[in-house]
């Protein structure tokens, strides 16, 4: 295993190469201080990867990006812009107009084609977006980015999000090819409602300056996606929007050999990428709207990984387990149910299932346990929810939160 | 179409030959008063069908039913007995062996076999069951029970619902081979958390004085469950426990020949058993757990019923549509990203959304709408959303309820 450093404060402008920043534009009505407007830039074109969205309905921003990084979804960039508080969904060719429009206009200030510009938006759906507020700011913004300006830069991208989300590590290579090399992988992400990511995820850009091509990047991104954001869900909605780049400038190094598929080196950065998006996707489940618990789902004995992954999501997604964990109540057979419909297989009779690293249920019955105990355990602020289907040998972990009072208060009264 | 009357105060005891009552037997400890335990009653042996939960979690009372209607959910039956307070869910050899002998306890006091006994519970999982409160007020209850005790039988399934769901229809038939007579479907169910039935459904039971044998008894059950019950989600939670049964008395009157499938007078009965099944279904919606207002969501215009039905659930499902209802916001983008999600094949630039009848969405972009107006049509207790995908000509309509404050209190201490 690679050592990961934490870098205090690190996020998206750690690796070497990057810088970031953010401004107020005024996307929403009424905020007049808060920052809404994201911009990272690579020093150089460097290589550039994503995943999007599955959803249908997906935003004009997704639309313009995966344009711009076709017909793969790899390519070369140099910006990536992200504007919250209006999502440019269900917007139509006006929409699509727009988010070309601000393309264009990086592309002049930063000096670059426009398709080395990269775009994403959150917000509110099915509300057209002006330029005015992109075309006043961005000058501005653009002269303003900084190595230290990552943090403004998650600020500016959180909508119902209650905290920042970014992360960075840094590694000393321990392939020969690398001798003595350190890199850095770093990232922001936002949350936190409309949170069932598929393929892609909410918002999140990943920054290294290890030195590897847009074909490698995107194996690394959609690897370590796929364990990490796609295994969280908040509400079970997947979001028009969900977008997660890549960028990453070590072969801008030319001391630096490209990293190729299966070396030692690779490995590294896989595990780096996999440590970044972890991070940032528990984030993103411990922040989902109105949460008060991180509730860890992890299914073993499964037989195969995608009944896994079908029992560990049907739990995760269920209103009466992730109320019952709000109420600080045990209620395992909530947790069977869900089980039960997941369409998993498995014997009733071999079930064993453990909350907070409690013994509820073994062969399918109850097993009596402390409920003071219970209670005590609930302060913890993560809840472990372990099942054993007892039928095979596959597993997984999925992460989501508990579903609160808070979360209908948000929910119910967002848009207005 | 065939006329229907209402039968004011009507339920499971209104077709002729059933009888029916309830009792406190004390399935829940401290409440000293409630009714717990319900009975119905067929005067002679009687065709019987049902259809049960797909949750592999399945409960001790639905084994046990299904094997007394072996091998096709068909059968003959006596009696059907229903406790709430415990699911006798996830109970084991125990359980089953407790459901047994409830079971033998009714054959005795009745006077049948065993197996024309039918059994049902509902409450807490994971609990054990004690054979004393059955054998305790099973004696007095089987005396007990009358025409006009469907009322009290409504009122002793009851968990969370707020009020008793029962309803009772008559109609004249006007198939020749049935001239002038006059027949009676009649029902009761309970919700309100956990459902989002499978093939089956919550609890629930309906009786007809028609003259039908039990295979055609189950088409018509599977028929009517596959419009109504199986249409209704409350909170996308399948519960263990779903079980519709019916029963029919008809044949036990000489004078009538037995319906066959494809006459005029079984499409009647089809009719009356829709009718009675759909209003039930809507009141479980309705009454769903916390909710302020049922939610009908129409969606026409897709390619193939699977695709309807899809999209139907994946907006019911959601819940930010439903804290946005909570919410009286007409939040169309949450509805489109629902749509998005779905898996239904579509193309975003055709859809059209209303809400309460007003265009908010057309083409796949924002219609504006007067939100004063809006306002006002939320003060009905009713909600329809409408949602064309412009592809086909399939349709399809789901029942759910709103997401509240309420659901969240009630689910997060519920068991304590």
């Amino acid at each position: 295993m690679t050592t990961f450093e934490v870098i205090e404060g690190g996020g998206v402008s750690t690796a070497r190469g990057f810088r970031a920043g953010a401004k107020h534009a005024g996307f929403r009505s009424g905020d007049s201080e808060r920052l809404d407007l994201a911009l990272i830039v690579s020093d150089e074109p460097c290589a550039a990867a994503a995943t999007f969205t599955t959803n249908v309905f997906c935003a004009a921003p997704v639309m313009v990006s995966r344009k711009h990084l076709s017909p793969n979804n790899t390519g070369t960039a140099r910006a990536i812009v992200i504007n919250s508080g209006n999502a440019n969904a269900a917007t139509g060719d006006r929409g699509l107009q727009l988010a070309h429009e601000v393309c264009e206009e990086i592309s002049t200030l930063v000096g670059c084609e426009v398709e080395e510009v990269l775009i994403a938006s959150t917000g509110v759906i099915g509300q057209h977006l002006s330029l005015d507020p992109f075309t006043t700011v961005l000058p501005e913004l653009v002269n303003d980015i900084s190595t230290e300006g990552g943090a403004q830069a998650a600020r500016a991208i959180m909508t119902t999000d209650t905290y920042p989300k970014e992360y960075a590590i840094t590694y000393e290579s321990s392939d020969p090819s690398y001798q003595g090399k350190r890199f850095h992988v770093g990232g922001m992400c936002k949350g936190s409602g409309m949170i069932m990511p598929n393929m892609a995820t909410m918002i999140a850009v990943i920054t290294t300056d290890a030195p590897v091509d847009a074909p490698v990047l995107h194996t690394l991104l959609s690897y370590a996606v796929q364990h990490s954001f796609n295994k969280v869900t908040v509400d079970s909605d997947t979001s028009t929007n969900d977008t997660c780049f890549a960028l990453a400038s070590g072969l801008n190094n030319s001391e630096l050999s490209v990293m190729r598929e299966g070396t030692l080196a690779f490995l590294e950065l896989q595990d780096a990428f996999c440590e970044v998006c972890s991070h940032l996707a528990r984030e993103i489940a411990r922040d989902g709207e109105g949460a008060t618990r991180l509730i860890t789902v992890r299914v073993v004995g499964a037989s195969n990984e995608r009944d896994a992954d079908l029992a560990a999501r049907s739990i995760a997604n269920s209103p009466l387990v992730k109320t019952a964990i709000y109420g600080h109540d045990c209620n395992w057979g909530r947790i069977a149910a869900a089980l039960g419909k997941s369409g998993a297989c498995f014997d009733q009779r071999v079930v064993s299932i453990d909350i907070m690293g409690l013994a509820v249920c073994r062969e399918g019955l109850a097993v009596p346990f402390d409920e003071d105990e219970a209670l005590r355990r609930f302060e913890n602020p993560e809840v472990e929810i372990w099942v054993d289907l007892g039928v095979g040998t596959a597993e997984t972990t999925v992460w989501t939160c508990d579903f609160s009072h808070e979360y209908v208060t948000i929910n119910g009264d967002y848009r207005t």
